[in-house]
């Protein structure tokens, strides 16, 4: 593979710095055409550097906590482990950059101090939804809560280049999240971000209701990023209740015990697809460099998938994919 | 219990009027102190309620069809069962409204016919989310895609009354459905509605995020229309999906086909807990009358459910109650 230059925040997420360590240790090993800068404290970064080929450590003092507020702490705290990773990325060191940290201060880092692609009106959020039928993709999951109709036909563009390069699905198609199938349906808002996308985005099919993402009836779903997020969440508190919920049953009796023993297997590989740690990250779509967001809760295996997606999108060159379609 | 008469919409869901004489028939015998009106055409309804004591039927020539655009099709066909259903709730013939029918059409119903409660700026959809924790209590589901902030304090009074009086929930707190829990946090939207709402609903607690709902957090749920909507179909497809999927695990060999049989039972309950049809139906909150609209898809238990719903919906009083709480 080609060679690439990843930026890890080493700060990032509720159990940095121990997992993102381990997380890069596993993404090094399965990679070998993997470079990473590790950004983070002097005494945290450079042993791990130290200890491991095609490691180099970048210091950076400070720590975006997960309570501040997210631009001022982007413009504050020049020396914090995002601000530095950011600005690597920025100064072409790095081809990417991926932290498990703050998401808003993320998104802030990548559109303050990496930039927007020229012609990106707004960069947006986009996931991967971990649906057990197959991953669909979604664009904006909450880096505009507020939006004009016209981002939405920005968002499908890239989030399509995201769908066929990343998730290798095929001549992708896209739905806007709405209320009603047909045309006329929804919030004004709605109303006027279907009107564009019929006339703008070629591979746009119509509208998508909310039960249509986790049954994947269609391959990209664009919105908001107040309701996208909204709707990533609740899929999560559902699917995390009903699992819990499952066991419940399976742990209710004697005979149901040793049942749920039987099932465990197969139970366990469906809450592994639909786990946000299979893809480890979001990718902020828009911006000069790939730039991923992980979950906070990451654990290791979702630290490692989550520079190895931040790989594949500098490698696919996604950036350079949305700056020409953009550009069109 | 008190007497209470409630018209039943004969030709209301994909399945009518067959499992709505069903539901109807089960609804009487479940509750000795109902009668119900049932509006239809004449060779539908004649027949029915002359078997059957406490019911009465009322004639309407016409049906509002799934496709149709609800508040035409309720100004042009006034011969219809749902237009003749609500002038029977105006005039006093009956104290609720309960159809399956096209929802857009019942909720142009409900507020061209039956009439707002002076004082209500926009009536809502409430729902009751079905959360195998605990049943708790959503508006707007869908009946104002878009909505002021204002509205939503309305839909916080309302919803507070349904909650309490119908599902016996003591003192009902409050949230706003956003994105982030902090007070700052979300669209332009929610940030004044959060300000409205913090100011003039006493049980107000703040902000409630879409992984909050499932696990049943609060007790009642504000939003918009189009959120609210975006979120119910979201769990349904999410839920439906999931079971589907664990099913699948468990017919996926023979041992694992004997455990499911031993699970069976548990997992059919688990199901019934989060069906709509355990409900029956989703009252329009801020209308003169009890009015009711079911799940297309209804079989003959979510009828008898929404019909026996409907009535406690009137025995309780909550259009007077919601009079009461607005006119304060």
């Amino acid at each position: 593979m080609d060679k690439v230059t990843i930026c890890v925040d080493a700060m990032g997420g509720d159990n940095a710095p121990g997992v993102v360590l381990e997380g890069v240790e596993a993404a090094l090993r399965a990679d070998e055409d993997l470079e990473v800068i590790l950004v983070g404290p002097q005494d945290v970064v450079e042993t791990f550097a130290d200890g491991h080929d095609r490691c180099t450590a970048a210091f950076a003092s400070e720590v975006i906590e997960m309570g501040e507020h997210p631009a001022n702490a982007v413009r504050s705290k020049k020396d914090s482990s995002i601000v530095v990773g950011c600005n690597l990325v920025k100064e072409g060191k790095g081809d990417g950059f991926f932290s498990a940290g703050s998401t808003g201060a993320v998104l802030a880092g990548g559109v303050l101090r990496i930039g927007r692609i020229k012609g990106v009106k707004r960069p947006a959020l986009c996931t991967i939804i971990p649906s057990p039928v197959r991953p669909v993709v979604m664009a904006d999951v909450g880096a505009n809560a507020d939006c004009k109709p016209e981002y939405l036909v920005q968002f499908a563009h890239m989030a399509t280049i995201y769908a066929e390069k990343i998730i290798g699905i095929d001549n992708p198609n896209v739905a806007l999240l709405n209320i009603g199938s047909e045309e006329a349906k929804g919030s004004q808002f709605a109303q006027e971000a279907f009107a564009l996308m019929k006339e703008q985005v070629p591979n746009f099919v119509g509208n998508a209701e909310g039960n249509d993402i986790i049954p994947a009836n269609y391959d990209v779903f664009i919105t908001d990023g107040f309701t996208g997020n909204m709707v990533l969440k609740t899929i999560e508190g559902t699917a995390k209740t009903l699992f819990k919920s499952v066991k419940g049953v399976m742990m209710s009796s004697t005979p149901r015990k040793l049942a749920g023993l039987v099932l465990k297997g197969g139970l366990k590989e469906l809450a592994d697809s639909i786990s946000s740690d299979t893809y480890g990250g979001a990718p902020l779509l828009g911006v000069k460099g790939a730039c991923i967001v992980g979950h906070g809760s990451s654990n290791a295996t979702a630290i490692k998938n989550g520079v190895l997606i931040t790989a594949k999108i500098a490698r696919q060159k996604v950036p350079d994919l949305i700056a020409e379609a953009i550009a069109r």
